[in-house]
């Protein structure tokens, strides 16, 4: 497969439709006056399995044929991924292999077994991770499903900004977080062919800022002990998501953990809806006043709704 | 005017139709599993202000003529009815003026600053709000808009359940939780009209069951200090709600407060939407297994979202 375009996008579209939500777009007069913008949200953490990564992992998965799938698919993920891999292997009844580091929330192991997938636990090591996942493969012969290094991914994210512009486009601006890029690039490449006037603005946390880095610096400058409360968006830019950015994306801005947790809190005081603290960090691009926002029409991804609800940011605890 | 019918249902649809949300109907699998029905739930929480009360607000102000609503508005309520009647007089350019007990959370007389009401507080007694209701009007001239107690506030509180049948049914059951009964009154008389095989089933706290003792005990027993979390439904029913309750409701159960919690807390982590305790407590009736539920399609009003997120009752605080 070749880099998504408007016609693999559609066919993603299709082939996921029966599968995953058509999200609704919410806005809120509160947050567009405390804004000075007129924002629209994409609620994909109303998404089937609580996130955005439902549409990338179905599309992958429908796209095999009947003889792969019967292989299983396999992926190394702490987070939603995991359990949309799971779900989307399910749905076609065949299994998901998943690595996951044993430090991984209870929240996340729970998605997953909610899902059948059949857990491997590891060291919390990118190269456990790796090594793990290829013993996996190896003694499985499932087929390996990327988080966001996969165009297929990329195809099926990018679905969810084709709707956004379908309801309530066109836009100045449209937001998406960027962790390993499966999202930003489908947002971009969805964008760029309904919408090429529309700029695209990553927000990333200044905690873990290897897509700001490698999009201004040029390369790939990997993620290097990143620390964010924002655990959706630990990880490093990919092979193929970064040209994709690269070429599509017109600017990526970071934001601090305080603002972070403030637009998360805006969000659900004032939109009564459930939002991980990734989901959080364009908005907190907007709040930090980080780009000229004002008076602007803006779409946001807000990605996914997955937390554990013990453990609330703002609230101190015994 | 008289006990709303289906036509003055539907002029109230059409007289709040440009100041309301027709919010989303939504469901989930995994509530659909734990509870073995198919439930749909009408999310007003996401509605304006945050709760169904903008409704019957709008409702009312938006039938009052220019001379009336010259004189302002008034009423005594330390909940979503304040907040929802201060925008609504805002929507028509002129004030409301809102009695409120002193001890009312801080959550709530932010909201209702933030319409621009005009608040006078008093003693927490009903006899102190009324005595104050009282001075205020005579000092403002303004006219009283009761929370419930209301023809004009039971129509409009009724086009919730016209939306979530017109959406997603019919139903087997539709059902609203019970405070004052305005909710409940206009949700029996549009399911009424408009579906009239649809069993009606309102839910209520144990610790305030004012309306479970007076719908079997035939006539209105007040509220004698209540105790719940569900803040919204301390209020005994009125001399208008009442009637029609009887008429219409096929039956009250009532749910304990672990119930509700753990209802609420389902909901906030299986839906990724936040509802107040008042809004869980059908599902807790549910959860609870308070009636016969299995395999029923089920409507289920989710009545507000407002709840101050420093206090969430499953974690434990300083």
């Amino acid at each position: 497969m070749d880099i998504p375009d408007l016609t693999s996008i559609r066919q993603a579209a299709t082939r996921i439709e029966k599968f995953v939500h058509r999200t609704p777009v919410l806005k809120s007069d509160n947050l567009n006056e405390i804004a000075g913008a007129e924002i629209y949200f994409k609620c994909e953490n109303l998404q089937k399995a609580g996130a955005f990564k439902s549409r990338g992992a179905v599309n992958a998965v429908f796209s095999l044929t009947d003889e792969e799938i019967n292989k299983g698919v396999c992926t190394h993920s702490s987070g939603n991924h995991a359990a949309a891999l799971a779900r989307a292997a399910k749905l076609r009844n065949s299994r998901a292999f998943i690595v996951m580091p044993e430090n991984s929330s209870k929240v996340k192991v729970a998605a997953v077994k909610n899902y059948d997938g059949i857990i491997t636990f590891c060291k919390p090591t990118l190269a456990e991770r790796e090594n793990t996942l290829a013993q996996v493969k190896s003694m499985t012969g499932s087929l390996e499903i990327h988080p966001y290094n996969d165009y297929r991914i990329i195809a099926g994210q990018a679905t969810a900004t084709v709707e956004l512009i379908e309801d309530s486009g066109p836009f100045d601006i449209v937001m998406a977080p960027v962790g390993g890029g499966g999202l930003l690039s489908g947002t971009a490449l969805a964008a760029s062919c309904i919408s090429p006037k529309t700029e695209i603005i990553a927000a990333e946390p200044a905690g873990a800022d290897d897509a700001f880095r490698s999009f201004y610096g040029g390369k790939i400058f990997p993620s290097v002990n990143p620390e964010t409360i924002a655990d959706g968006l630990l990880t490093s830019l990919g092979s193929l998501t970064f040209p994709i950015i690269r070429e599509y994306v017109d600017r990526i801005v970071t934001v601090s953990e305080e603002g972070i947790i403030k637009a998360m809190r805006l969000i659900w005081e004032r939109m009564k809806i459930i939002i991980e603290p990734s989901s959080a960090v364009p908005f907190a691009a907007i709040i930090e006043k980080k780009f000229d926002h004002s008076g602007k029409k803006i779409g946001i991804i807000l990605s996914g709704g997955n937390i554990d609800l013990e453990k609330i940011p703002w609230i101190k605890m015994f």
